[in-house]
């Protein structure tokens, strides 16, 4: 999928897909205020690196290549494209290492705690929350774990694999194809993140019921910590004490290195179906959602668009548009789909023609989400303000959240920018308790500034989430910018926990300090 | 439910129920070697209980009165009943708490740290692993959490409701009524454990696929630790970092008290139907659960037994039997059971007649189920070895695990008690990557040895459990009696993260030591 195409150092995905400069212009065109001709992207040859601090033993696979220092310097959030885009790369990485063994992590965990050098592990850098940056004065090393990417064994009868953290999703998916088998977990991210990122971020795949995240799907992990290896038994459910996987699920590389994971596959599905309805406001829309979520039938796809999304997605009808998708290997789905749009119908949706079947509102709207990251990397050589944000909230506020960060979020824009901006919304997974809002705000920046408008606005937003109780991120991670709503909403005892944890298997505080807790080495060294 | 019957102090559930010494007799009669007449139960009012070694403050509500205490020496285990029947109450609590509000549960931990005083949180009291008891010399009290056990609030939008942690099952699904919702959990134990319980043991309720577990009804949590009061905020979900309550959930009171809970709810199921499906022999049967449980059809109900499990609930052909259920409030579930049992039949299943209806198997098992445990009293009164344990394993796996423990632990009964007992199965939750075992032994004890001969058998189920890596508990938590198969089984990096979570959140060591880690007092005092 992502075949021998170059990676873009500055900005999404591959360069071969990035938006051509006469793209940026027409796409630039639908905000007022934005440039005429997009920002030139830095020759990377005349962009400045600080000098490395490091000089790790030559049996240690660590480049210092600028090439590589520079790509690794960031994650991809807007805040990172628009810093790598004016050629500020102060930040960088002292070294990138490219582990090909288990061992080798093993052994730059030990010259790193021994050396007081940072490590910050790096799967495929799509992080949008600060997860793969040091914001610290230590030297630091990046961890690319891309090199660890083999599916080393599949049991077809369990329907599982032992999958090795470093593999990107088309790569493991790739190696599972054989079997007949897949994980199935789709993030926006698929082709540039890897497992071990999932399960470290806790991400969120393209099922919007049921397994929404990469937790589900965990049978056993194993984890490389400075205290030891940490590798927990394949079991389908257990009552054994608190989970020792749920740990280290969402632990953003402070706790230790996912090295293997074993996870739980599926039959590749030979039915599906899809239908797309339309309401006249979100208030139905929204009921007709939480009916959905509440029947237990479990769509894979249930996306709601508001009128703002559906208008960015080319249905510029003033509607709000809920995707519904079902899928099995095992039945046919046609009198499940028909349940659902029952059920949408109830709630005064209207069902497109040709709905009941398969039809292209599923893939019309998969191929512009995929397309997303790389529009939003075009909007911001124009000067745009282009990000997201997401949170998850129960049903009883729903609606208030809708409307609280559309009026406050906007507003903000506004006193931002001085123009009004788009603040558009979807729900990406609902559950029977509540959904998933998932926010995109695009206004104009002032040349220069974008970074620090962007980090206006995402205040507002934070505040707010934090005042209705949404939680700062549903499946996006804390990372370092998502850490002033994090620690408002980890309740204290649990941080000390979190803390004594990091502390017993990070006694060096090297992984990754500044995500989720303060390193102790933060204060002692 | 419970009405006004009273509580066994030394067995399980109300007295009202336990079976007459005639009743004994004639359950007696099916194992060779038994006792001809039951063993008495002790006049309470004449079994030694030590002298209390505490004094609290008058402030704080706790009884030291014998009846009090002697309830809360152990749980319901057989070796728990076993010793309460020969009048062994050396290890009877100093005192029982009643904590009626949080704020009392809050002093009394306050004064237990500040004298040193063990606490044992005590819910239903129904633990079956040593979870309640304490082995140690220090004085201890017991904290029964059952007057803490209100509805506060209901949120019919979301379906969830914040519920206090001593509520018993009936007591809180009472509550719960007015509001058409309902929490559906219902454990073996439902009517003698209370919610608090069934999250501090991560407990298996009666669905046997899915949501298998309390776990994924949590919404948030409400939990006092010594270190301060953790609570999470609601919600639907969150990818903010390792989850907090799911370091809370089996923690079984060692990091805190749970004294509330949003717990998700759903609506009365409206439509259910069952079906009873039988095999030829557990192969045949192991691959029909299989396909079943990776269909993505979500039965409520697939319990299978065994032929010996299937014997004892009254059909004696030989075969072993599968009973599958199927419920929904929102939509007809006939063609779900069509597809399942039609999954049945295709993997050599024979539908009994009704089947694809509603039929009695699934109530008929029911009653049986429930009745279980007064029935394992009578026959330990008449000096049977009766006791259960249950694990999970994946699939691939499962079938060496049926044969080598039936074949092992039977191997062990005939050694310990020179006669070969019963050991049979039923899977009583199964996964898409694998199933819950849970095996019954039956045997005859030697008066007198009952407890060691026990624990000689349980010593080789945890060594079988251990070697085909199965975990050493699915729903039945770790108490103390797990604790050898949970050291096992523990990646030792987590074990240093949760002794250092433990010791943080409760640094004097009072709360339940002995269970999942060793306190640190247990060193230091």
């Amino acid at each position: 999928m992502t075949g021998s195409a170059e990676r873009s150092w500055w900005g999404w995905g591959t360069t071969d897909r990035a938006l051509s400069d006469d793209e940026c212009v027409a796409t630039g065109a639908l905000v007022p205020g934005l440039r005429t001709r997009p920002r030139a992207v830095p020759d990377l040859a005349a962009v400045d690196l600080p000098a490395s601090r490091i000089t790790p033993p030559p049996s240690l696979p660590v480049s210092a290549a600028p090439p590589d220092r520079a790509a690794h310097t960031y994650g991809k959030a807007y805040r990172d494209v628009v810093r790598a885009l004016s050629g500020d790369l102060r930040g960088a990485p002292d070294g990138v290492a490219f582990p090909r063994t288990e061992a080798e992590v093993v052994d730059l965990l030990d010259w790193a705690a021994a050396t007081g050098v940072v490590v910050v592990p790096y799967g495929g850098g799509s992080s949008v929350v600060g997860g793969v940056e040091y914001r610290g004065e230590r030297p630091w090393l990046s961890m690319d774990l891309t090199r660890l990417d083999r599916v080393l064994e599949v049991d077809p009868v369990s329907r599982a694999a032992r999958i090795q953290g470093g593999a990107l999703g088309p790569v493991l998916e790739e190696q599972l194809r054989p079997s007949g088998l897949t994980l199935r977990h789709f993030p926006q991210s698929f082709e540039f993140s890897t497992l071990g990122g999932w399960l470290a971020t806790r991400a969120g795949g393209h099922y919007a019921t049921l397994h929404t995240h990469i937790d589900d799907l965990v049978e056993s992990l194993r984890v490389v910590t400075p205290a030891g290896v940490n590798e927990s038994w394949r079991l389908p459910a257990s009552g054994a004490g608190p989970s020792p996987d749920r740990l280290f699920l969402g632990s953003e590389g402070a706790l230790g290195v996912i090295t293997e994971a074993w996870m739980r596959l599926q039959d590749r599905p030979r039915w599906k179906a899809s239908a797309s309805v339309t309401f006249a406001d979100m208030t139905a829309a929204t009921g007709a959602v939480r009916a959905i979520a509440q029947a237990g039938l479990h769509p894979a796809n249930c996306r709601l668009l508001d009128p703002g999304e559906a208008a960015m997605a080319g249905a510029a009808t003033g509607e709000a548009v809920l995707v519904l998708g079902v899928e099995s290997a095992a039945h046919p789905v046609e009198s499940r789909l028909t349940e659902l749009t029952g059920l949408a119908r109830a709630h005064g949706g209207t069902v497109a023609a040709g709905g009941g079947g398969r039809d292209t509102a599923a893939d019309t709207w998969r191929s512009a989400f995929l397309r997303m990251p790389y529009v939003r990397d075009g909007m911001a050589r124009m000067g745009a303000i282009v990000e997201t944000f997401e949170t998850a909230c129960t049903w009883d506020r729903v609606e208030e959240l809708y409307t609280t960060v559309r009026a406050e979020v906007g507003a903000a824009v506004a006193q931002v920018t001085g123009a009004p901006g788009l603040v558009t919304c979807r729900f990406t997974h609902v559950y029977p308790d509540g959904a998933a809002p998932y926010f995109t705000v695009v206004a104009a920046g002032r040349p220069g500034s974008e970074v620090a408008m962007w980090d206006d606005v995402k205040t507002t937003a934070t505040e707010v989430l934090g005042r209705l109780g949404a939680t700062i991120t549903h499946h996006h991670a804390v990372g370092r910018d998502h850490r002033p709503g994090y620690d408002r909403q980890r309740p204290e005892p649990f941080a000390l926990a979190l803390r004594a944890a990091k502390a017993a298997l990070d006694p060096a505080g090297i992984l990754n300090p500044g995500v989720l807790v303060e390193a102790p080495s933060d204060h002692n060294l």
